[in-house]
């Protein structure tokens, strides 16, 4: 491996590990500590850097946004979606969640020697037939193939432009005390729907991926002139995960109550069984809005015209208490700590 | 491997091979294949599909470069460059070949568990370096980890925006018999380079990569009012695979002359040594411009006016007859046909 001889150019920065540890990718602490020590201080350009999901910036006459993902997803087919419907969805969603119309993707594959040819056609059939749904056109791509053992398949990463209307300014600072917390749907569907496949569980009714995407949803919230402080989708880390970068971004607490967040009976039972908790379970087709108390009823009614949003809810709070914190309030009036994972739930989910 | 008991979701199309070659990745016939048997027909929505580096498309009221390449390059860190570097240069260039300023990249990290971090600061830090260099902000990303064995350390994926200034139009299709085909320098060196560290080899001078960006050059070009027909950077697959590309797409023939060619006398020393041929090794900070005779004089003065194409020469001309083919010429007055490469010389260049 190229890398374990090179001796550090620069001090190290303080921290806990030397090498990468899967939970770097996991959307917990841990990616956090990395991309705020590791990367941002190297990276970034000096700009304000404005975390989410989307970089949003000027060109020229217009506001544009951009943004990138990899998608390494095991196994690459599964039930609701395959690695390249999830690779288009994935950046529409952080491109809408900037409140940007999701323009125009690239496409790059990095195949393993050996990788078989018809499950390329599959995946690329699966891509357009999702850019089609999604209203976006595969306009650049790139090949890359690696010695056998080298990869896993096939990893599939997609970067995405969309056009800003006018008017329209999402981030987590501009989320304040007050403010209500609407989760589009029932959550964790996309990750037991990966684990069910891998661990090979079989469930009397099989669990789909809510793989999908979110930019008709957004599009709604827009045209009704929603007042819009902040959306998230919920992928790595699922809920629980989002809502604390949101109050760790934004500087505020967040209270939310678990009952009211939507979890399908089979979903339910999968996490009972495995013992995962489903508000850290990762989802491709669901996200948060934050919007101010005078602006829910107006957004229900908008995300309740699109499919993939009817099933929007009230789950919590922005609190001026708490600050950095995400609590969960239970049926009988418990509370507890909704903490960014140190360690990695379920590696490879995306 | 996930996708090894796939099932066919519709008739294969007609080819040589039902699994991933190292070739398909090699800049040759075989991945010219994938491209137009496998992706374009499935990926491509229905615009008319002008091959090129980059994807040129009005976005509101600009018109905008788009591209993407992953960096798969193994060892990670070589003589003049490292994955970082090349990740940055490579997209830059692909914006540049379309005519546009570089502005914005994104960046996707593909890790593997174990990979040392002060080696990843060391990839970031000359991202960094390299995107000022270039005149570009790096302002998005993210990080996959996959588990140990599943990948090579670490890939990187850049994705690249650009903008068109207004009454530049640089494509294959517009290169025409008579038009002279200039080189920005000598060739050979990044693929050497490479090679020198995997296979351990010591040269009495050591070759470093020319992995360079080359939007100042375009720039001065566009400056100066230089009619562009095409310009092609010559990365995997070198000189010859690039002629090539533009001989299809433009339906013309090309000939040039091979002794005219520049390559340093190590790289040549090193080619002769490994039985490799320097129009065919890869190159990160060279391009051919085709330029309508008219301009030749005005376009080598432009070039010569930056460092990394200070060495720009005539090299060869383009022919109407032959079409789709590129032909050498050499001292003693023979010729031979610079085919498209059908195996795979050098994988896991870039």
């Amino acid at each position: 491996m190229s890398g374990a001889d090179v001796t550090p150019s620069c001090p190290a920065p303080v921290r806990r590990h030397a090498k990468v540890q899967l939970a770097h990718g996991g959307g917990g602490r841990l990616m956090r500590e990395l991309i705020e020590e590791l990367f941002l201080p190297r990276l970034a350009s000096g700009r304000p850097s404005r975390r989410h999901d989307s970089a949003v910036v000027e060109l020229g006459a217009e506001r544009i946004a951009f943004t990138t993902d990899s998608y390494v997803v095991h196994p690459i087919f599964f039930p609701g979606g395959d690695i390249g419907s999830l690779s288009v969805f994935g950046t529409v969603n952080d491109l809408a969640m900037a409140g940007a119309e999701p323009r125009f993707l690239s496409a790059g594959f990095i195949l393993e020697e050996g990788f078989p040819l018809d499950a390329l056609e599959r995946v690329a059939e699966s891509m357009r037939a999702a850019a089609d749904a999604a209203g976006v056109a595969l306009i650049t791509g790139d090949t890359k193939v690696v010695d056998r053992g080298k990869a896993d398949g096939l990893f599939v990463n997609t970067a995405g432009i969309g056009l800003v209307p006018a008017g329209v300014d999402i981030a987590p600072d501009r989320v304040r005390p007050g403010d209500a917390v609407i989760l589009s749907g029932d959550v964790g569907r996309h990750g037991i729907a990966i684990l069910s496949v891998r661990e090979g569980l079989e469930f009397a009714v099989p669990i789909e991926s809510d793989c999908a995407p979110l930019s008709a949803s957004v599009r709604a919230l827009v045209r009704d002139g929603v007042e819009l402080h902040c959306l998230r989708d919920l992928t790595r880390g699922g809920l629980a995960s989002a809502l604390n970068e949101i109050a760790l971004d934004g500087a505020v607490g967040i209270t939310i109550d678990e009952e009211l967040v939507p979890v399908l009976e089979p979903v339910a039972g999968a996490c009972e069984l495995l013992g995962l908790d489903p508000l850290y379970v990762a989802n491709e087709g669901r996200f948060v809005a934050i919007v101010p108390e005078s602006d829910v009823e107006r957004a229900l009614r908008a995300l309740r015209t699109e499919p993939v949003s009817q099933g929007a809810v009230i789950v919590g709070r922005v609190a001026d208490r708490e600050r950095g914190r995400v609590v969960a309030t239970n049926r009988i009036g418990g509370t507890r700590l909704l903490d960014l994972l140190s360690g990695e739930q379920l590696p490879r989910i995306c």
